[in-house]
């Protein structure tokens, strides 16, 4: 895409890859700017001590094995909070409800969005609803934006403080979320169930007692993506241990199936946390203790060999350069 | 609807009346339900000083005369803050475009945000981008949330504070929005535009001068949506005087040509105020010194000959019950 060229959109500009990154940078950032937009963090900070976070859900279908769309807005939003160090507190949820959708349908959703809002103690305190035509009148669906507000608990010193020698932690086992909603939608037989929970209080464990330089959950686009948004720009890659990456059998059974690499692939219960080497182990022990931290393992380096790049290393010795996704393999993913 | 019944959910639910209060009453309050919510104010206040209000724009079409969705999704949610006595300052912004949407569409539209985000002096610091299907391939349209905070500039003492007596103002012409939206996708000739615009400068000088008892804008529903929500469960009603009520000849003309009552239509650009009588010459003074208020009128005064009715005196002497309206006329209208 050219400036000034008029494109019409498609869905892989919301898959959270390249396309979705082309689209902000030609198009969003030359009217909606901000410092703290241009940070590209998953919140922005406002009077020095509340982070504030917004996303839109649209996942398709609206019920999948493990979670719902209700259950997924909340603790999305809850996870970008903490990713930046805050402490999730106030909520806002705005309804877009396709006409024809069931009222039992809403209450299931409303009822699983209850049992999070009171798991991480948050208060929704404005919300909004309106109704639309469905798509598809046979099989009505909803959006639901979720806006959060947190006080910061810890500062995070961000990519700045990254060095090479740092060590890269994932809180849990990776693609979960992606292939269980793509195998709900192919009809797959499958026991793959999503991670969507709130890491709100495994992280706090965390920084309670270790100095984190960096966290961000992955979502769209997996671990390539936001790896790659580590190192962008950076005078440092990665490196990735894949056999240390902790990834299911039926993950791994179904990836090699269909051929989609689970490291592009979306995660809702994740966190890529970056630490100095020396904390590196007692991560993993704080992490570990806590039930959505069991899988915790250290997947990798931080290099200063091959700046802005990532670069996997499998169990038989080879490697390959991790690329961002140009689009999420499974469009509506989150 | 009975609790516990099954109901699909309709366009009318969507309608800002009262089907829209069903809905939230008998669904969404079961699950999802706070102090702040309960009350339901325009937005919730957090930590004594803050006022957060979020609402979703999917107005259809999304270009109408006088405004587009853009422009409409920063005013709504900057009208919503200063109802509450509260500056904007910082805002979140999540767009659901549709497959196939324009890009250059969508630069017009980034552009009036622009325009109106810069005019208010907030600051976008979080925003996030999907793309569903369309459900008109033809006519990909979009929607945007819009998350406002803003910081309590004068505490508005609210409805327990308006008494008998007390007079009831409204900043501008009412049914513009409504009926620019209504003649646009009627394709009828018209010169009606809308009221779109952000009513905090305006407001801001109202503040500085007057204690003011109770603001809201009357969007979905119009004024008789809005003057039911203050009388309802009182100990007052209102009188309302309808030849008082500003209301331009074009938007009278178009009314009775389709039947439809200015009252219930949607504004984007108009507050009604609710001052002690004592205060109301000077509020019309300083309202009419700024652009946006020039068709300032007191059209109404508190009374507690009928607690929680709202009646309408027309120029002849005769009255009327004034309901909230039950959907609204038309469907999307923001």
């Amino acid at each position: 895409m050219q400036r000034g060229e008029i494109l019409k959109i498609r869905l892989t500009h919301g898959s959270g890859g390249k396309k979705t990154e082309e689209l902000i940078r030609r198009v969003f950032s030359k009217y909606i700017s901000s410092d703290e937009l241009s940070r590209m963090d998953d919140g922005g900070i406002f009077d020095k001590k509340y982070v504030v976070s917004t996303d839109s859900f649209v996942v398709n279908p609206v019920f999948f094995p493990g979670g719902n769309i209700g259950d997924l807005s909340i603790c999305g939003t809850v996870n970008d909070l903490a990713s930046m160090g805050a402490q999730p507190l106030y909520f806002t949820l705005g309804f877009i409800i396709e006409e024809g959708f069931d009222s039992s349908a809403l209450e299931e959703i409303l009822s699983s969005m209850k049992k999070r809002i009171e798991e991480v103690g948050i208060s929704v305190i404005s919300a909004d609803t309106k109704v639309v035509e469905a798509r598809d009148p046979e099989r009505p669906g909803l959006f639901i934006n979720s806006t959060g507000i947190g006080r910061i608990y810890r500062e995070i010193p961000g990519l700045d403080a990254v060095e090479s020698g740092d060590v890269v932690i994932v809180t849990g086992a990776v693609g979960e979320h992606g292939f269980a909603v793509l195998s709900h939608r192919l009809n797959l037989t499958s026991t793959i169930k999503s991670d969507t929970r709130p890491l709100w209080s495994l992280i706090k464990n965390l920084l309670d007692r270790i100095p984190v330089k960096f966290m961000r959950d992955p979502t769209r686009g997996g671990l390539a993506q936001t790896l790659n948004e580590i190192v962008d720009g950076r005078n440092y890659g990665i490196d990735i241990e894949e056999g240390k990456v902790p990834i299911s059998e039926e993950v791994r059974g179904l990836s090699e199936l269909l051929g989609i690499d689970p490291l592009e692939v979306a995660n809702e219960g994740c966190m890529i946390v970056v630490v100095s080497e020396n904390h590196a182990p007692k991560v993993i022990n704080i992490l570990r203790q806590h039930p959505y931290g069991q899988n915790a393992s250290i997947i990798g380096r931080v290099t200063d060999e091959h700046p802005g790049v990532v670069v996997v290393r499998n169990p038989y010795g080879a490697r390959r350069i991790l690329y961002k996704p140009i689009g999420e393999k499974l469009p509506r993913i989150c």
